[in-house]
């Protein structure tokens, strides 16, 4: 067996896709829309008052293209807490017209194939990696990811030198694009369908596709990446939530 | 040929996962919905007495993200009794208002890969295992998996000896997580489209994503494992199922 | 080329899985209900006729999981009398609240990888074989399966005399479950998505995970076989109809 | 680069299946229903006209199994004229009460795999099968392909050469299929998500499965042939339509 | 690690498909669907305006099959405009009648295995390229495309200097279609499932079946390419749109 990677792991994260059901939004008389729309960004204060005290993180994002219409990105100490905010959000009056589009459940994760540090968990930098405050990015990018287990493609039967050495080179290309683009990995073993969730943050939406490209040439995404679907959208102020959903 | 792993086999069992609509179930006066919730925890207290007579067992969990919103996991010993509880089910008002979103059917499994021993099934310790109560922990976490069988890759060649070498460092693996996840295995070859399905459970969530990872570096995950959707939450007690269901 | 495997041909065969939509049932009255029940009895009564004359056959299961709630499986003579059928059960009131879940399109099959006989089609045995009245078994299980057809592992470039041996070796398996599991193949080359349609009766459920989990270990399985979903049901006798549908 | 097969494209090709809302179509009057299939009959009409003008051919089947109800297959010179077919169908009534299941866009298409000739657009027997009528076979079997490119098995990296003495061999399986089933190959590259479509038409239905089966074991399927789904039907005549949508 | 193509990047681009509701939009009044139609056409004629100042283009098209009724294709020099346009779209009257099919989203792009040349974003030609008019094409032809990554065939690991010899050979093949059919290359890395878009034009449809299927011998496509859904339509000029959605 090759030895595991150990990884740090911080806040619980709950990515929610969902597309608007314009027609049925349409419906409702303008009072009702605009009653859903306070009710929602009630929520959206209650949220910013836990990302203020340092207890969680959020972000909203539209989406570009049919695959959904909005992102909430969500990051709480525990798994019950996203539950419970998912179910609230859920029972709003919004989320009746909000149809579930794609979710992802994980954990931000730092892995040991970063140089290791004296107890990790008491360092603040290590610590402001894992319990993050989303930055306001005008645009996010989001996929999950495998690393490849396919004939002699197999990750997971490198050993831990080869897997290291592979990772640090990685690291250098995205080092690259520090200022640039913020990358958040989240892990999801046993959490969701893939092993990784990425998420992309930058003001320049072609820094996605130039890092994630250039990337695809490196050995760990050439021969061990497996991707699954991309989301790629443009920030959505509270400010702006009532006009993007005025009609 | 190779020779065939021989199984153990228990209790027979139904995962069952469903999505809440809520905006149809919005729509059921509030004694409407009391009477539904009602009705389900009376079904609910007879699946408790049932256990209570270790005639059977169940778990009720919330699911985190999208896929589902409720996992029921229903151990019975028989296939008809299984039919009849999801059938039931099925009948009660509370099911209009969930969505099937997955199931899988499956029954628990003690593989010989174990050592040997006279007449298991009139051991106690192996009965309670292929008869398990189910524990009240914290949270769940299911996935149904195969055995690879592609190209060099295939488990179903290998002989007996070098499947149980590897089974037995596998579970020396799950063997380091004793007290903090418990893991139950049920074979699923001619009852689903996968072989074997596993749930997990454990008070602390992080938990899941340290083993199914360790165990990822493993060679039976590593070369041989072909792994479903993932889905994980936390614990349901009927006293808080009222209040999971108020609107 | 390799030499093409001859097949005899019997009865055409339609497995019919449908999902009962229960809200909508419940919408009707009680006496419409009835009349529904009424109409399909009255359907499943032709049938019976049809196979008391040898003319057919037929079996109706209930199954267990969300994958379908029953399943009809037709043997006709004809393709034409397969589809008449069809579309006579899709006109009845019932059907309005069976939602389609899965369906496949065969012929009975033996294939001449079993020992040659004069004019086979003359024989009675073969001919029982190819036109069965179907067992009145506790349980049944089906799913489609192909050869597979993959770099080293590719059934249709052996040579006939190598797949023969194999398929006898196979079949032994199967001869030890002779009492405990009919099982009846059916081909769909040519009709539907897999090669084949395997259809699994026994009056123990666990004998279907036995066999299937050891002929899993043998070649013709381990190498060559890619199965499609499994579906696991218990018989519904047409006296328990009404006590199936009622709510 | 391995040289192109070069084609010959005739007429342009609609493959299109339908599945029937019984329960909605059950709730017309009488009068409506007729009107509705009095209005289809009409435009099969007009298609007729233009098949005794040899300016295009169809033909109606029924599809047995819960992939459809019924397939429209469309041919024409043009594919304007396809879609403005399409477009047609879809504003009847009937299309109101039929379910889209499935479709395919493609070209008539003979390759140059068969011996060469002068000028073959000038030649009528060429002609006639690149513009063909289509039989009024009581069978037809639908299924979309590729040529597989995936590591050994690269169809599109063989020898022009190597390619043409595998398809001669393939077609000596369908040539004595013939009198029996009448294929007819359309393209699809660039126009769907196969690279052909091959219909095919009997009047024993059987001949599929025994041609279908017995090109597998022939290297051009064996190791090269990729299979979407496989559709298979009966004729219904113009004059059955009303029987076919009685309720 | 293999040196990374560089990439030129021109406006983001939206492809968006929609099948029409056919059923709900005839339940409309005939003035209800007029004043849908002129809103729609105000959009266009909007965009039309863009088109003019050259700081946008669009395309219109009906799509033949199933998999969509009508396709518009958008570039815009801001992911922001794509999504203002997308949303102003869905709130539109036609769009409550337009189920959503299929979307794309990419950015217009050349490749640096294109002869290099100094400061191209100066270079107006290029920038013609990068921001271009989408022609007024009879036909288009659309699909979304991967290189390989597979065992041997990993293009991501060949070197610069073969991927350019390939690419450049490939071109070839292209460049005999000049003034046949233009192609428009969309990168999409980072922003959609699939690593490019490729949108062709042509006034003989046959051309996007030669181009393609010729393509396809080549070891680019042969050994590399990794195909998602053809969608193929006809033009739908503003004039037309009326006619097309009259019921």
């Amino acid at each position: 067996m090759s030895e595991a990677a150990k990884t740090l792991d911080g806040w619980y994260c709950l990515h929610d896709f969902r597309s608007v059901d314009w027609s049925a939004w349409k419906q409702l008389s303008s009072d009702e829309r605009q009653k859903a729309i306070h009710e929602f960004l009630n929520m959206a204060e209650q949220w910013n008052a836990v990302q203020d005290d340092n207890a969680g993180s959020h972000a909203i994002y539209t989406v570009v293209g049919q695959k959904a219409d909005i992102m909430l990105m969500i990051l709480r100490p525990t798994m019950e807490e996203l539950n419970d905010i998912e179910t609230a959000f859920n029972k709003t009056t919004l989320a009746e017209y909000l149809v579930p589009a794609y979710s992802y459940v994980s954990v931000v994760e730092l892995s040991n194939y970063l140089p290791a540090t004296e107890d990790p968990y008491q360092n603040p930098q290590i610590i402001a990696r894992l319990k993050p405050t989303l930055p306001k990015a005008q645009h996010v990018c989001f996929y999950p990811m495998d690393k490849r287990r396919q004939g002699e493609d197999n990750w997971y039967m490198l050993s831990m030198e080869d897997r290291k050495k592979m990772m640090y080179s990685h690291g250098m290309i995205g080092r690259q694009y520090a200022g640039k683009v913020k990358q958040i990995i989240t892990g999801s073993v046993g959490f969701d369908d893939y092993e990784w969730g990425v998420t992309l943050f930058a003001d320049d939406v072609l820094q996605f596709k130039k890092l994630v490209y250039e990337m695809r040439f490196d050995e760990v995404s050439a021969r061990y990446g497996e991707f699954g679907s991309f989301f790629v959208g443009n920030i959505l102020p509270e400010e702006k939530v009532a006009h993007f959903l005025h009609v």
